[in-house]
């Protein structure tokens, strides 16, 4: 049994949730308007909130600690209210973009590096996960001074070590995803252009909270359990059937 | 200036301290006594050590810890009173003799090993060197379960992982013995058989309180001022001046 009402998909996407507004305002302007100089409506974002089940005091709420958090930027052009990401939010917009669109394995050399002591400084790179607080598995060995460093290879690492890649909360969160993600069949066929935008920023949304707490390291370091490869597979099949709407189209 | 008598090269040997007489004893089986069978008088036992300025009844006394530690046992034979290895002495002799005897780098191919924790019942294998409690440089990789194992080429290991291969306290042992080595040019040419049974002991015994506390691991995993190897080559070129003396003929 496909579902192919609008609300079925969504309802299947966000498990009856609400997501936290904020942070999808967040993957809207991310897939919508990360262009220079391009601006959203508040008159869209209405439209595209109200259809994501967001009350429009929410959404108001959420716009306000955006612009306070210094992402994005909002002004009156005659009876429209326009916004837009800052200077800031668009960096921040562009360095998550890869990391959530391009929907494929890391082909990246990885490396196993044990340090004299571990490095601060290099704890938040997306490019690591530590394994002890000596052992680092990493695409970037040479961050990391006076290292014994080996390139790894499929098969190499014992399962303990994998369990070290990736947090037990978002091997869980994949898990849930990869099971709402199969029952999810989305259809662009008697969808408006705005809800297939809204759908687009659903699973983007969904995807990217997981993406973007994993390392970015190659699927044979991870648990051999982990549904992220099947989610991202997953993903980018859903993402083909919905095209990418543009700002322009739905503007009018 | 070549010191040539016995009492300068002995003096040089052991910096002028008497060694452990118990200890010493051991060595001396090793080298004239480990065959099956084979007893070394106690006439000829009292000459080598009066030699090494070893008091009578200090060799009573250390003949008697040795006989209670299961090491030798003494019989009488008219007058004579003969030692010789019990057959747990003669396996503890044996396997250590490659070790102190076998004077070359070690071959095998070296690994480091990742554990999930450390397993203790290694921690006494002399194959082995532990670099933190998960981490261990080993010949025998296959002795670790569930672990991340990968062999190891000169040149990989930094020096904070040298150091951890070998304790500080064996280094300066080490450094010293070379110093006297390096002082000590024995030649067989005036000595007695006796005095050259002598000295083999000597210099036999002070590597071997070196290399039994050594790891069984290649060279080039040790830090780079591990004086080792040299001493190896002194010792291999000081016992070549100086020819094994057989049981019979010092019995003679």
């Amino acid at each position: 049994m496909k579902p192919t009402t609008f609300q079925d998909v969504a309802a299947r996407l966000t498990d009856d949730q609400t997501p936290r507004v904020w942070s999808l305002l967040v993957t809207v302007f991310g897939e919508l308007a990360q262009d220079e100089g391009a601006k959203i409506s508040g008159t869209l974002l209405g439209s595209l909130t109200a259809l994501l089940g967001i009350k429009p005091e929410a959404m108001r709420v959420a716009l306000h600690r955006l612009r306070k958090d210094g992402w994005i930027e909002s002004e009156r052009d005659g009876r429209k209210r326009l916004h837009q990401l800052t200077e800031w939010g668009r960096a921040q917009s562009a360095d998550a973009t890869p990391r959530i669109y391009d929907l494929a394995d890391v082909r990246s050399p990885v490396f196993l590096v044990i340090c004299e002591a571990k490095t601060a400084g290099n704890v938040a790179t997306q490019s690591e996960a530590w394994i002890t607080s000596q052992i680092v598995v990493t695409t970037r060995p040479a961050l990391y001074k006076n290292a014994f460093i080996t390139q790894l290879q499929p098969e190499d690492l014992p399962d303990w070590m994998r369990q070290k890649i990736i947090g037990r909360a978002t091997q869980d969160q994949a898990t849930a995803l990869l099971e709402q993600m199969r029952a999810t069949h989305p259809q662009a066929d008697g969808l408006s252009n705005l809800e297939i935008a809204a759908l687009r920023i659903l699973i983007v949304h969904s995807w990217r909270r997981i993406i973007l707490r994993t390392p970015a390291l190659p699927d044979f370091v991870f648990p051999n359990l982990w549904a992220g490869p099947a989610c991202r597979a997953r993903v980018a099949h859903c993402l083909n059937q919905l095209p990418a709407q543009s700002l322009g189209d739905l503007e009018t």
